[in-house]
């Protein structure tokens, strides 16, 4: 029985990765930036693509394609900014994977696009797995949820390009420690780049663009 | 390959009823109330059962399992207490299931214990499918999640006992909204029970401890 689970799950994430293979050929070709953005419930996701998306619509073409498993809330939310945006609705599915971005993708042409955002749903856990063929994926952690995620949650941190902490603007009044923070982010992924920032006082939101801005370089010189 | 899977995971799930169903007939005629804790990462389950085994330790014997992906960081917090606590280390399962806590419990007499504490894996999406043959389930929300969690993770607020808003104490910090969060609870499961602590300031507690005693008195009824 066990065996048989895992038989059935690496064929899965085979089929899923073939896919996702497929996409990242398809992003690179269109010379379209995708990031996808990962984290727990509520660590600020749809906050920061808010922020993200009203401070860089002027200048670039931006979609967003944002998961969760019910409600579509948080495309609601980031339709307000005037840009693209697609929910992908899971229903009991606890993450985005490749075909639901390839589905969700269907007669939007890449080729106008300098980005495009896939926001997955909120879970540290199980999105690690799933390639969504993004030429970088971000993972969020928030000032309340405690410093020692990373050790906790290693794969979705082994998974990312950058690790962004949120909700800097709170961080004193949650106690947050943020040398512990940055050494449990050190131990697991040695070196990974690290971006703290407030989507609500925009505080650190530079650095954030800048990261964004040298990403659409790399994809658009592809 | 879709149908195979499916039919996989109901036999997987189908499995874990069955040993769920005996685990709960153990702990009733044990006479052992059994709850168990489910949220976001860093919602502050560990927090809320260092609180809780701090204040009832005295009075009950009480136990608790945690789990996590990877560490035992909480199950080292939680030993402070001076209570028996076991960690669950899940590797890469997104959630804790009921084999994994018949496995844990061995060598451990219920017969001696009024309380066992079950902390699962911080995930909004997957425990909500796997009893554990706990008498009962609260799910925990905390003020910086949003307010909206329970309408797009309906099916662990659908799975729960009761509800407990954690964090209160910053809740003017991060502009939460305490009607919208309690209208869209009762959205999801009108009636559900709804606590609002803090586990740091303590506010709160006493309806907590309150609701404990009243479990605890109906598990020795049993």
């Amino acid at each position: 029985m066990a065996t048989r689970l895992i038989e059935v799950r690496r064929d899965l994430l085979n089929k899923n990765d073939v896919l996702a293979r497929r996409l990242r050929r398809r992003f690179a070709d269109a010379g379209v930036c995708v990031v996808s953005l990962v984290s727990s419930p509520g660590a600020g996701k749809t906050a920061l693509l808010e922020s993200t998306l009203r401070a860089i619509a002027a200048d670039a073409s931006v979609a967003a394609l944002v998961g969760d498993l019910a409600t579509d809330n948080d495309a609601e939310r980031l339709r307000r900014s005037g840009v693209p945006v697609r929910q992908i609705v899971t229903g009991t599915v606890c993450h985005v994977d490749a075909q639901m971005v390839d589905t969700a993708l269907e007669g939007w042409n890449l080729q106008e696009l300098d980005f495009l955002f896939i926001e997955n749903v909120g879970n540290l856990v199980c999105p690690a797995s799933y390639d969504l063929g993004e030429s970088l994926r971000a993972v969020l952690m928030s000032v309340t949820e405690g410093e020692d995620k990373p050790a906790k949650y290693p794969t979705i941190f082994n998974s990312a390009d950058l690790a962004i902490i949120t909700k800097t603007d709170i961080a004193a009044a949650v106690g947050f420690d943020r040398p512990a923070a940055l050494q449990c982010i050190n131990e697991v992924r040695p070196g990974l780049e690290v971006i703290e920032l407030s989507a609500r006082t925009s505080a650190g939101m530079t650095a954030w663009l800048q990261w964004l801005d040298r990403a659409r370089q790399a994809a658009a010189a592809v």
